[in-house]
């Protein structure tokens, strides 16, 4: 057990080592080589789709003799179809810009010196994540584009579909003459495996996990290496007594229906006492009729009788499903202070046609998106016309809600003089 | 001791949450307010001069006592010009821009939504240093302008200077009618303390440390909240062949002896084979001069005879002392090799009259600040322009160099729709 621990150590910092070296190269790799990688890429993953295919139908039925839930194996699944998604997912990072160069900014002090804010790649991002295989391909395009070698760590499920993935990413990286080590997949499937690449703070620069609460918990008690979580969203869409109510209606709907098991979607309904009464019944009767379990406060019950009851521990929690707490609230900054106090950060969203109301919404809540008459599922990479994402930020450091290829990487400052030295 | 602990561990959980609660409404807070707290603060300090210097008196007399280096000592060492210093460097943060509700960028979707990414405070900082209590009045003028809640945990040795200074601070948020814990200091010496201020994730956004390599490293071994670190400065200036050997001696000599104590100070000087002959022996004989230590390679050794050995130790040493490194390399690309394997990525320096070796050493170099030209002791807030200084990230994520108002920020996006929802 001790040889077989230390060599599986030995064997991340290989990984890590050469994904280091990798990315100083990447760095410097103009767009159109890094274009071609990603050219081959989808090129390679259409090539390469039986072996790829035949690897993810042992990985299913290995998933379904160990019993994983059916939910899980659906995530696992690949099929033509979602193969060309992922392929298409490529393809559109091709067409995005590189943002590997750009003067952010510039200036000249009065001594002469010239200083430019110059954007370079984060260097080298470990990505841990569960079950989607596509998450791979995703991750790994974007990465490239945006100049930094990656580590990936899927789900231990689909550890197979993850290696013939990953041989068709690296042998298009060959091809584009860019080391192969730009994309590295963890070699192992042990829970080990990540305890190990956590350590490797001199090594990797930013550990991205996807996944749930206490996989994400686990890896920030775990780590030294800087850590985006992408978290819970605990969503609220709050119903002002300026609203116009049958737009509030097709919100909340849309924020609760549209994709419950997303992070954006609304968790919690909240509505002014002032309007409660007109608006709840209606609203309530067409969630019920989509299937949608309520659950109320007080307020809501005596104006819907029948109800089931909400619990505290309703109000911080993401349902991820059919199911919605709603509470009636006497104020908008009654709202607001639900919100700071069971809200996770994530989206929150106001419907009032009064302007000082939505600013006074806008001021106080402190989410990664905060919404004036939109649904909250519009956080999202692709709907905010990034282009792509690789997730959604739930922390305030270095990046805030959805994160494309300018949120991995940094900037370096470039100093121009003609001899300056400090007096 | 069980009890003392949980005890310490209560008290640092009230300092957080006050903290939090504080910085909510500090964030709101209007330009004009959080100068006249700053302003206050300024006035505080000079009225409570006979307070903080007579606590200072007392913190020296320990330190003295318990046998603390002189070096520490006269960082602890407080007077009346230092007081003014501190006054001084308040009075220019109130000068500066407000950086909060800066809409960074907005565009329209093609459905019609309105997207803002505006600036807002990071939330509740906490920050680890070292002896100097000036720092105390500094982070909390600069937390305070960019809306940010501080928790400050300075040295053990000035902790009754830092609790003096601080109650001039608080007295000041107080009058300006703002909440006292948007400045907090950590209520005890021990470092129990500190430990247990790591841990409170809720309610901490960032920890920034300020202090030596053993100080840093264990708070990034601890900390649950993330870390931005003011680590270590191994800087280079490297000659080129195509130099301009006069001003190559300028600037060489202005980075290691102007101030060689700071972390952008240079440690190691890289020399082309091509010049080392006209360059060296002038150039060590002025250094030598300057009372600078030289610890030289082989090649070195051989042009200017007597010179100490360098050890394989020396090259990823920051000394912050009058001592140098000297080797010399076969070119742009081996000094580049010797700067990636030995450097800390801080501030790193070419010399050249040829804008294509300038460019070549600047792609390659991924430092927080590359020079051409100019000495590496620019590496500073003030120095870049930015009116103040937090700090130096040595990190990649969130911020990378100088760090000032600007820094202490995040964002969030603020949505405007007209009822629109997801297909």
């Amino acid at each position: 057990m001790v040889t077989s621990l230390a060599s599986l150590q030995d064997d991340m910092l290989r990984v890590a080592r050469e994904a280091k070296a990798a990315a100083a190269e990447l760095a410097a790799a103009a767009t159109p080589q890094k274009n071609a990688a990603l050219s081959g890429m989808a090129s390679r993953l259409t090539q390469q789709a039986a072996a790829i295919l035949a690897a993810n139908v042992e990985d299913v039925r290995k998933a379904r003799a160990a019993g994983l839930s059916s939910a899980l194996i659906d995530r696992l699944v690949l099929d033509e179809r979602r193969l060309q998604e992922m392929v298409r997912s490529i393809e559109s990072v091709i067409d995005l810009p590189d943002p590997v160069g750009e003067v952010i900014a510039s200036w000249r002090r009065p001594n002469g010196l010239e200083i430019r804010k110059v954007r370079v790649p984060l260097g080298v991002i470990g990505i841990i994540y569960e079950s989607r295989p596509n998450v791979t391909s995703e991750c790994a395009s974007l990465c490239v584009k945006s100049g930094n070698a990656v580590l990936l760590r899927g789900g231990a499920e689909s550890f197979g579909s993850n290696q013939a993935i990953g041989a068709a990413l690296k042998a298009a990286l060959r091809e584009a003459r860019l080391p192969q080590a730009c994309v590295s997949l963890i070699p192992t499937a042990d829970r080990a495996g990540v305890d190990a690449m956590l350590q490797l703070d001199q090594w990797i620069d930013v550990i991205i996990p996807r996944g749930g609460e206490a996989l994400i918990q686990k890896i920030v008690d775990t780590s030294r290496i800087p850590v985006i979580k992408h978290a819970k969203g605990v969503c609220h869409v709050y119903v002002d007594d300026a609203a116009d109510l049958a737009m509030a209606q097709t919100i909340a709907f849309n924020a609760k229906c549209q994709r419950p098991a997303t992070c954006n979607a609304m968790e919690t309904l909240l509505v002014h006492r002032g309007v409660a009464q007109r608006f709840l019944p209606q609203m309530l009767q067409r969630l019920r009729q989509a299937k949608v379990e309520i659950r109320a406060d007080e307020a809501s019950q005596r104006i819907v009788p029948g109800l089931a009851p909400a619990t505290e521990e309703d109000w911080s929690t993401e349902y991820l499903d059919l199911i919605l707490s709603v509470k009636v609230v006497d104020s908008l900054e009654a709202a607001v202070e639900h919100i700071r106090r069971y809200g996770s950060s994530h989206s929150d969203a106001i419907v009032t046609a009064d302007p000082t109301h939505a600013e006074r919404f806008v001021r106080a809540v402190d989410s990664a998106a905060v919404y004036v008459n939109a649904s909250t599922r519009f956080t999202d990479g692709y709907q905010f016309g990034l282009g792509a994402e690789i997730g959604i930020s739930t922390d305030r450091l270095h990046a805030r809600g959805p994160m494309a290829l300018e949120e991995l990487t940094t900037y370096k400052y470039v100093v121009y003089g003609t001899g300056q030295v400090r007096e």
